[in-house]
């Protein structure tokens, strides 16, 4: 008998029918002889709607008033599940973050959960009933109602997973895993079985939406088996694994290409190259919540360098106007700015074993006549900017230089 | 300074414009220099929307779960009013009925309070804040969410402002005050500058709607008085004053006519004149939860009698079967049924001291030809059912016979 902890995202409990199915997938479960957690979203459509309402009646709505509205969603959800569970005959019960004892900071519409007491899930357990716990809610220590922002359902369902010490989290969604690459950009993109913690916070973050980064990081901390499958398909032994490196794993040297196609690029043109000079650059940029991506300090001439990074486009006035004022204070001659940008990165462990993986990707890219504007790289990444013209052909030729089209025997095992 | 317990009900809260204005008012009971604290239903439409989605998923949905639920409701009012105050630089802070401390029973759907800690609400009115709380809602000793039923943030009001020893308590709803009867029946229908809590508790419980009857039973409790009035109205000074009995209120005899249409009589014909017949009648049917109003038991003859109640035509069906049942059981001869009945009645604690108030609304249906079916009374109460028809006509020529389209100059003071 394994203990899984099931989380269903908004679509997937996005109407009363769907509702209905969830219950039935969740009955399934427990007559294979698995004890049955359930985490669910608010209803797809709900949390939109309320924030709407929110930003009618107020500019920046108070954040702790903002926690409050929002997580009634969850509430309608968890209630709705359990009535059709025990609609069917199958015990079960609802439970908000608080009931479950999902402690957070105090850091309202992004809080970090500190400790789950999870009291209430295992006395439900231990009573036969199926606990139906509200994703994306905790309390903090004041008895405040807090929220993790969003996709913050995964995060409660890895935490609960980790705190129940479950046997699998299953994250059900609506696409039914984790590509090597956007479907949608190269058509022979193929589902990965599994995928590495590490591998897949680098897609995640890099634009792949499927899980939220943080949960991924909690699953890494506590070693959290997630696998990420389709609330619609109703076959079983789908969807793709997230668990810790493997040898198959290292045995592959990419696993997927991602781009992202919402940044801008600021570089700042002659900046003294003196100690303490970026503090003063990105210090109010950080002030200002932006959050800077990529940076990159060319090498200078004459005590001057310059200075690129990469910023959300949504940002980029905002982070415009601070720049301006900080280069007439560090004496800095001019700012460019290069709106049209994409990253396209590609990530996997096995890189770490395998040189001359970057020099492939550069290769690949030139082959085509694509420029590479900035280079980034980490362990298990290297990223790209180039012209955002050539974001879908670079991803497309990517995908196919490093094979991921191919079945790889060694990754399905 | 004055400490005021404010209670909007959903349509008063049924818009993001409607919560602004909501807002202004409170803020200009603060500009007068009193304490406010606020109690809000849910967005009008919402629990109706709730509940429509729960009968989709269950023929009788867990009644803990339903008001897990309906809980939701008020947590999206109370967010956004103290948004919205907070907006216009009101210091506020929404409050959920667990965060408030509202202690109830176990009863789901239809929790009573047991107890208000309240010291959130005290400790935000320190802090110089409108306290915005949750009406309808608390949490029972096992810490789950419970709800007082529909009308319950009435309730929630009026107890929030015995415990916190409130000046006044301010219902806001969509009608400007509890008038002498139904203007939609009697044109010339008066609002009353006050009335007390018994008189309000039968004119509540006959059918006038204006405050929920828990509500006024709390505050004739606890002496808080009431004041009904409309949201929509601008002006000050407005509505109806619930309140304890006052010598100017004796010398009005009646002080409103109010009407049922929704109850159906039922008679057993030949019941066995023995002790506990009557329970053996009436245990099934309110075992069933049906609320039985008027019980007539006529002088029997042959150690026979004749038995009439009355109870919700919505019903009848129900009872009816459980009456079949009873009266094979107890040897009964027959059942008969009256459909198209109405229960027109008199209300005023004057009656207490004044003779011949009975007589006279005897009389006066009389006069019109309207044959009275049953006939009961209480202190300050007499009642008659009619046939169905004549409902109109019996409160018009009551409303006059009594003189309730005059302004009694004793009834202002």
């Amino acid at each position: 008998m394994a203990l899984i902890v099931q989380k269903y995202g908004g679509t997937s409990v996005g109407s009363v029918e769907r509702i209905k199915n969830v219950a039935r997938r969740v009955m399934r479960a427990r007559e294979r002889g698995d004890q049955v957690v359930v985490v669910v979203s608010a209803m797809s459509g709900e949390t939109d709607k309320l924030v709407r309402m929110a930003s009618e009646i107020a500019g920046r709505p108070d954040e702790r008033e903002l926690d409050m509205l929002l997580s009634s969603g969850e509430r309608v959800t968890i209630a709705l599940l359990a009535m059709a569970l025990i609609e069917e005959g199958c015990p079960a019960e609802s439970l908000t973050g608080r009931q479950v004892g999902i402690v957070t900071d105090s850091a309202h519409t992004k809080a970090r959960i500190e400790r789950i007491e999870a009291d209430r899930v295992r006395q439900a357990l231990a009573e036969g009933k199926v606990p139906i716990v509200a994703g994306f809610q905790g309390i903090d220590e004041k008895s405040d109602v807090t929220t993790l922002g969003r996709g913050g359902s995964d995060t409660t369902a890895v935490a609960l997973a980790a705190a129940l010490g479950a046997d699998l989290c299953d994250i059900y969604t609506d696409v039914d895993g984790v590509y090597t690459t956007d479907p949608n950009v190269a058509p022979n993109a193929r589902r990965l079985a599994r995928i590495s913690y590490d591998e897949m916070l680098e897609m995640a973050s890099l634009g792949a939406k499927v899980l939220q980064t943080r949960s991924v990081e909690f699953a890494k901390k506590y070693d959290v088996p997630v696998r990420v499958l389709s609330s619609f398909d109703e076959g079983e032994g789908g969807g793709t694994l997230v668990t810790r490196e493997d040898e198959a794993m290292e045995r592959v040297v990419v696993s997927g290409v991602t781009y992202n196609k919402s940044e801008a690029k600021i570089t700042i043109v002659g900046v003294p190259d003196r100690p303490g000079v970026a503090a003063r650059i990105f210090g109010p940029i950080a002030g200002a919540s932006i959050n800077v991506d990529m940076i990159i300090q060319n090498i200078g001439s004459h005590g001057l360098t310059d200075l690129s990074f990469t910023i959300p486009r949504a940002d980029l006035a905002r982070t415009l106007e601070i720049a301006r004022g900080i280069i007439a204070d560090i004496g800095a001659k001019d700012l460019n700015v290069q709106e049209s940008i994409a990253k396209v990165s590609i990530v996997g462990v096995g890189m770490r074993s395998h040189s001359g993986v970057a020099a492939k990707m550069f290769e690949t890219l030139a082959r085509e006549g694509i420029n590479i504007i900035m280079i980034s790289t980490s362990e298990i990444k290297v990223s790209c900017v180039i012209d955002l013209k050539y974001a879908e052909l670079a991803v497309r030729v990517l995908h196919d230089a490093f094979n991921l089209g191919a079945e790889p025997a060694a990754a399905e095992a």
